[in-house]
């Protein structure tokens, strides 16, 4: 959707550059090399082959779900790209990539970059891929300009993000259930599956990452999200991953004849539900913020024409950036819910079933990410994931940023997701900016 | 739930009776034998062993669902009972079991009286039931008191009431859909099925009457509705069956990440349909009158707690004697689709798919069924029927009646169905004393 881009590629003053804090970086007039656009391009064009429809393009998208054969060979494909990119691709015990780059200080701790190339059934060719690619393209263009940075920099290829175990998780926190040692079946099918892309069910301990062993993680990904788009705004700067609480709410009526039973004596579930959804949405849109609510399940119990709805269940998702206000909504909620139980003459239930903290993005990681846009010449806005991402597992053992680039329409998981080669250079180009400017700030320590 | 009521039976002046109008008959103080009340409760009790659940009591229902092994079973002892009352029952090509107690004149056509002994699956032992037994017990009272009427009096125990293809359609009009020749294998089927119960489904055209070959017809039932037992009123007079249309409502939203979507942004088919869902009954009530309106069926797609709904299709039924209200509430509501869908951003299509006419109660039967209540002190009131009934089908071929009885809290369709002893006893008497004045009442002609 922009325009504004360079492709100019100036060589480093690197010496100089690394005596300079962060903020001072496009002040100071320098400039960074660009990433090869074309080359990305063409890693996302060559990776969307695996997974496609057959006898379609591109544009008919991917199902690329982990552990599959289409995902084994979208693996081979990455590593193959990080061998070009000079790196030697290492697989760990919970099935992810990564490859090192070394920096000139033996002491620094990495700079981790990454996201995941796994897709949903019927997804499209830019969630995750987008950023496992553009950190490829960013480690090439550090190579082919001979750039020599302070940290390494080490790429993660997270196995699985759009399923459970998530391989990112298996990395910074302890062994996801279901690859603990069991005989569940639902257990040994995980455990199977990951053998596949090279895992080690019986080893996934070894492949954890210490709290603070990182210097950061920085990831780009597309927004999923229409607000980029309908701002016209080419880069997103991350707040951080909401938090989520989602309920079940169930609705008992009376199931009676249509027919015979007159309006004022039914107790009819399904009106209760139809006020419930109008709360809902009336509760999460009556105060300002980026609040989003949702009723996106629903089911009618016995659901025929000539019933009265007896019973109605349905759920209500609740996210923001605060868990707090999250908190308060759905209280707000249930105290609607049960006014809608005496006006209908129904009982209504509201019960939390899931309940996820935010992962906050680091602040400085986000003047970095502004920091690094500016210079580039491009706009940027900051906004909360309301999607999930790897980085919210990461944020456990280090500073996390994430960057966002436009969706056009909003539209993702879906093989209609799409993202313009500019917007998607625009984003690789920042992730590079971020990650020299983090490499050239002297920290005094972890964060 | 009443308590009045008349045990004495005494025996009928019919030289006198048969020469006054029917209003007349109570005010000239004639009184008419009264059933065996405990004989009928006996009846439906014995009918009851018929699918009843194993191990079960009359309290747990029954699933007697046409053309069963206990619906083969439940006929074999309604023959056995109309035997009892000095009828041979013959069973017709379309199932309907009939037995004719013929008349003191030659020239008239028969009185029908009766109804259906089949059941839903886990339905009562009313619904149809206690019409049909009753229909058998007047019969036997008849006998018992040798009341000689004038009209011949005819018991029909309708085929399969509660599925397709209905008896009692197939004996007033054309041979149903599902018994024409036809090598579909549903219709094969219902030709097997109905040789089960002694049908013959090459020579259903044999059973059809002619129209106006019958004086009338008569239908005791329970109301299935909550009306009669919320008014503590023991007799209804049924002033004709509703008629019916159900439209299917498509909403097309748009299908979106329940976390990245901003709620400005969202174009959310189940926010619709929830606004579709308060309209229709708002539109349903809006204006006095027994119209019905429900949505009683709703499918979400996806239909996944993290996803926008997309797609919504949703039923409206709405139910009343003027066919003309139907028509224009449907239409009150297909104008209000189109302001939701504008509000919502949505698209909203709503299309007739059933389309039922009326079956309308003949007015000096809804008159003589009051003044036989009245004659018995039972307290009446004239309501629709919101449900269909075989009543409706032979309304084609002559004037029909129908009494209603209190359903305990409204409840059909269900083990729970329940009509007091006491309730089903008046109701009897109601339709013999109905029977008796239309039998004394000099007609003119067919209607």
């Amino acid at each position: 959707m922009t325009t504004t881009r360079r492709r100019a590629v100036l060589q480093l003053a690197t010496g100089l550059a690394a005596t300079l804090p962060v903020t001072s970086w496009a002040r100071a007039g320098l400039s960074v090399p660009a990433v090869n656009a074309e080359r990305l391009r063409r890693s996302l064009e060559d990776l969307s082959a695996f997974g496609r429809p057959a006898g379609g393009t591109f544009a008919d998208g991917v199902s690329r779900v982990a552990y599959s054969e289409a995902d084994v060979a979208g693996r081979a494909l990455a590593m193959q790209l990080m061998r070009a990119a000079g790196l030697t691709p290492v697989v760990d015990a919970a099935g992810n990539i990564s490859g090192r780059r070394p920096g000139s200080d033996p002491s620094l701790r990495p700079i981790l970059i990454g996201s995941h190339i796994d897709t949903v059934p019927g997804g499209g060719n830019f969630d995750g891929i987008l950023g496992s690619l553009a950190a490829i393209e960013v480690v090439r263009t550090l190579e082919e300009h001979q750039v020599r940075t302070r940290h390494p920099i080490e790429i993660a290829i997270w196995s699985n993000e759009e399923g459970d175990p998530m391989g990112s998780a298996a990395a910074t926190g302890p062994v996801p259930a279901l690859l603990m040692d069991s005989a569940a079946p639902a257990n040994a099918a995980a455990r199977d599956a990951l053998r596949r892309i090279g895992g080690d069910p019986a080893k996934v301990a070894s492949a954890r990452r210490a709290p603070g062993s990182i210097r950061c993680y920085l990831e780009l990904h597309i927004e999923q999200g229409g607000v980029l788009d309908a701002e016209k705004v080419p880069i997103g700067v991350v707040e951080g991953i909401v938090a989520i609480d989602q309920y079940e709410v169930t609705i008992e009526g009376v199931a009676n004849h249509a027919g015979t039973t007159p309006m004022p004596l039914r107790q009819d579930a399904l009106i209760a539900a139809a006020k419930m959804i109008e709360a809902v949405n009336q509760i999460a849109t009556a105060e300002p913020g980026a609040q989003v609510a949702t009723v996106g399940k629903l089911e009618v119990t016995p659901n025929a024409a000539n019933v009265i709805p007896g019973r109605v269940r349905h759920t209500v998702e609740i996210r923001d950036l605060s868990s707090d206000k999250v908190a308060r909504l759905g209280a707000a909620m249930a105290r609607r819910a049960q006014q809608i139980a005496a006006e209908t003459q129904t009982r209504i239930t509201m019960t939390r079933y899931l309940h996820l903290e935010p992962a906050l993005a680091d602040p400085a990681l986000q003047t970095a990410i502004e920091a690094a846009a500016a210079n580039l010449g491009l706009r940027t806005m900051r906004l909360p994931s309301g999607a999930g991402h790897d980085a919210q597992e990461v944020a456990k053992i280090g500073p996390m940023g994430m960057i966002f680039v436009p969706s056009v329409g909003g539209v993702s998981h879906s093989p209609k997701e799409f993202t313009t080669w500019a917007d998607c250079a625009n984003g690789a180009n920042v992730l590079l900016g971020t990650l020299l400017a983090v490499d050239r700030k002297r920290s005094a320590g972890a964060r």
